[in-house]
């Protein structure tokens, strides 16, 4: 098949690199010049994607939030117009679940067929090919997709035909997730108050009823002093603002969820947006004056 | 050994038996005459605790809280001078702290060991002697208690000889397990706010980053409606308040404990104490008017 990948970030780029290996011929775009060639060393084409944009037989959008994804479509260089009737587009951002079932419609105008398709798991599994994807669209989408979604996903949960219920369930595991973070960043600077040193904690709690997978996958990096962004503090003020918008307009009170982004809001005001979100860690670690592993009182 | 078990609750009635499978002569204790007579059922002692006290190896405690745990010992019956000269105090309660290292202090002027030794895993662990103890005490503690803790866990870590650590461990771990409960039960409900049912949400979000060990140990509770309590609601407010003194105590700022602890408070001041403690998911769907499974409108 032929599919374009738009947005070549650590997300974007494994599964462009995943669909490359099932055997797909795979056209990138990215703001980015550098994710492109690199792409194209990877074996991705050197055709462009607009100039190929006709004979595409899906369209993976992989950038960072709704306003990107609706220009990539319907911008002033927007592709819709210039992809063929029937091509599925494949939209793997986080958005609102509302936004998600209008850029369905607007693709419908242009008789593209609409997948709402966010994904789970982190670079590490895009690179894999086996991401948790959430997705939600017509049977004619779901078909389409079908060759895709192998390639990329070790789970493709469906979630019925109206798009907007995969951006509903992934808004429901990244509250969960940001919610997560932020109470490991909490419980590990607070245990170093009670003589708890994070190493005992990393060691102690995965064993233990108080443990999660973002605990075990992000503790580490905290333990070892090292931020270098896998992914970043700025993610979660806007998927945690997506959780609470949807949440005020369904008149849903979430405290919990509401406290972890301020401090995620923190953590971006103190400049950490482009560290590893672990950093939220360093927004308890300077209100408490404690020294996290490698930071020397940074 | 001979073993004395003071509180048989879900929790120390699973650790009797334990002990008792493992071949010790195990004398119970517990204000409630039924729960006493079933431990006897089951190849308790017939002596009575205080008879036997001077006779014993180890006294375990397994009561519900600080207040309970100093009765035990030095109240007014107080079971700590009757107790032999070496005797080893295993004390499994939830306690602050500095709590832990008083009474360390106190049973050795009575010249007893004292093992600060939390538990962790629930009353299935307890009865399965399978539980996770964080335990803390001197060298001679940690020997007198092996074959008790042998008989109850599966997992012991080792916290120091300093009694307060194993309990500033525990106050770490019910922070995360508090939270992340208190975060399930905001997620589970704001998804059916988002068209998400509680059944999709259990099926999906295990497999995704936002798991964690209480959501798939909790949420199953939700999605079968049913309230009847494994660990109460209640068990919250003591818990967490636990951690919220400590973080004060040390001008520690955790805003994300606070926010799940209203939760909690909320859900026992609507009368759900004793409920499962899942059920604080019942404050979100009062909240918000959601009919959560099984519970017609409650």
């Amino acid at each position: 098949m032929k599919v374009g990948v738009v947005g070549l970030g650590s997300m974007g780029f494994g599964m462009a690199h995943s669909l490359l290996r099932a055997g797909h011929e795979v056209y990138g775009a990215d703001l980015d010049d550098g994710a492109l060639q690199r792409l194209r060393n990877a074996g991705g084409s050197e055709r462009d994607i607009e100039d190929a944009a006709n004979d595409l037989d899906a369209l993976v959008i992989v950038v960072l939030n709704a306003a990107q994804t609706e220009n990539v479509l319907f911008g002033q260089n927007g592709i819709a117009d210039k992809l063929a009737k029937g091509t599925v587009v494949i939209c793997c951002v986080t958005v609102p679940p509302d936004f998600a079932r209008k850029m369905a419609m607007r693709c419908a105008e242009f008789k593209l067929s609409f997948l709402d398709a966010p994904i789970s798991g982190g670079s590490g599994k895009a690179a894999l090919g086996k991401l948790a994807i959430m997705a939600a669209g017509s049977k004619e989408a779901f078909e389409k997709a079908a060759p895709m979604l192998e390639a990329c996903a070790e789970t493709v949960f469906d979630l019925g035909q109206e798009a907007g219920a995969g951006s509903a369930m992934k808004a429901v595991n990244q509250m969960l997730a940001g919610t997560h973070l932020a109470a490991m960043a909490e419980a590990i600077t607070f245990g170093m108050t009670q003589g708890i040193s994070p190493e005992t904690f990393l060691k102690v709690i995965p064993e233990c009823a108080g443990t999660s997978w973002m605990l075990e996958n992000r503790a580490p990096h905290i333990v070892a002093g090292d931020y270098t962004a896998h992914s970043a503090v700025d993610i979660w003020p806007k998927d945690l603002g997506i959780v609470l918008d949807a949440a005020r307009a369904a008149k849903f009170s979430a405290p919990v969820t509401a406290a972890a982004l301020q401090q995620f809001l923190a953590a971006s005001g103190m400049g950490l947006g482009k560290e590893d979100d672990a950093a939220v860690a360093k927004v308890y670690a300077r209100n408490s004056r404690l020294n996290l592993p490698g930071t020397h009182g940074q």
